[in-house]
């Protein structure tokens, strides 16, 4: 938001004057000063690389902890070369991004569940939340759970991860279809938290989201590419693991656990940098996200 | 989220064997059936037409209800030709496209104020509050008044316009500075409202909000363009008042007062239509801000 690049110039006078209190840190500043011990691995074996033809890749980090059935789906038709041939065909603004094997019938490959059941939220029991903190438009309590950002119905004691930028969901037709995992879509636009609990919500873009993001938008209904020859062609989708390691990209999150996650979640909320005038005193879920970096 | 664009055809045979209950509307549905005057037109005087060298379009209603230095300083400006060789140089992804005279210092039109005060909320008072009605995280009162989705807080009266996508405000160096309205930016993400009380908020995209969004991200910090060939040259900024009659773009925006507007913020809070099997029970300001729609 600065108006002349240049801002970084501006000069700190004070600071030669006087003791200067502690001045007030930036979220990035906390995240860079965090202790490695702090940051967790995300296993080779969840990160799905998708790379499209034109050299650009988008890597997703999968959530078998919330939706198990799709995701040993994903992870089945990735080995079994589904998406060869396949594309991205939708791009709808402040919406979604979706490909697949849109308008192809393909025969499943062997362990592919056909018709996996509704993971669109799951027991609360074996997880522990670290609250938000904040006030949530759609559910009592949210948060953080096993890495990622959660929201809980306390009802009923069942979560489900959260519709926020960057989340990766399985494309179905009507209820009860809950589609196979064969087409998946990411968020490029404000969170659609009405999704959480009707769609299988599967990962989170950790890389490369702007290589969604920046695409032309699909100018028919629901924002589907009207000529195929808009069509943004897949050359391959593979789980790291199955790549060489030299290839391998690496990614980490920040433990909700930490200290440094603590602080950061304090100060998203609470900005008193410099730019910042008047602390907002809360944040939304999906402006404070699991912090996630790549890794080595 | 469909994952067949053949799902329209899905036929809806229960309809020709008995009498049906209503069929739950969608929002969209809501929308087409509002009666025109339920619909407010936009000011011709208030439509700002950023048009790009390459053809492309953004159109922009100024809001100078909430930011009225600041969008008096814009139209002036846009009067003056100010932005005469301007250009679009940052994109940061899920955050803002940003445009303007970066890094060149343009002599101020007569008219302009150099240096606004800080309009990033005003006085409650004259302003009738619909209520969203769903918890919100940065403020007690979120809402609508005068056509716009705005936060309210209510321990002294003061509110201010919400920070959604689409939203327009006016770039800054570090306070008290406040911009004098020549670098603007649009929101392409996540509504980042921790910028509501920290930067003057003066309108919405009202149209070509794709024409931002699908740009390429920038990668030098804070999503500035690395090279100035990248930068997106600008071909004028126009009122809408000062184009020839038959070219005007003409917008029309729904009032929170209608019953339509009810109908269509209780249905986005609980969508039972076709593909919905869990309403939400609430909806975030930022997915339900006013609708807007290209008029005549």
């Amino acid at each position: 938001m600065r108006r002349l690049a240049a801002l970084a110039l501006v000069p700190l006078i004070a600071a030669a004057e006087a003791p200067t209190p502690a001045k007030p840190q930036t979220p990035g500043e906390i995240l860079a000063a965090a202790p490695q011990s702090d940051w967790r691995p995300i296993a080779a074996d969840d990160l799905l690389v998708v790379e499209f033809k034109d050299g650009k890749k988008v890597v997703i980090q999968l959530a078998p902890e919330f939706a198990p059935v799709h995701v040993a789906n994903i992870k089945a038709l990735a080995k079994a070369g589904y998406w060869q041939g396949a594309a991205l065909y939708r791009v709808h603004d402040n919406y979604v991004a979706q490909w697949g094997n849109n308008e192809t019938e393909k025969p499943l490959p062997a362990g592919v569940v056909a018709q996996p059941p509704a993971e669109y939220f799951r027991a609360l029991a074996g997880l522990d939340v670290t609250p938000l903190g904040s006030p949530d438009p759609y559910e009592p309590l949210v948060g953080y759970a096993a890495g990622w950002a959660v929201a809980v119905d306390t009802s009923d004691s069942t979560i489900n991860l959260a519709h926020c930028y960057g989340s990766v969901g399985v494309g179905r037709n009507l209820s009860p279809d809950t589609g196979m995992g064969g087409e998946l879509y990411a968020v490029i636009g404000q969170g659609p938290r009405a999704l959480d609990r009707v769609i299988a919500n599967v990962g989170r873009v950790v890389g490369g989201i702007e290589n969604l993001s920046s695409l032309p938008r699909g100018t028919e209904a629901l924002g589907f590419y009207k000529e195929r020859s808009m069509d943004v062609p897949i050359a391959s989708v593979r789980l790291a693991s199955a790549m060489p390691e030299g290839e391998r990209p690496k990614f980490e999150y920040l433990d909700e656990k930490s200290g440094s996650f603590a602080a950061w979640l304090k100060v998203k909320k609470n900005r008193r940098d410099d730019f910042y005038i008047h602390p907002a005193g809360g944040v939304d879920l999906c402006n404070a996200t699991v912090p996630v970096r790549a890794a080595g």
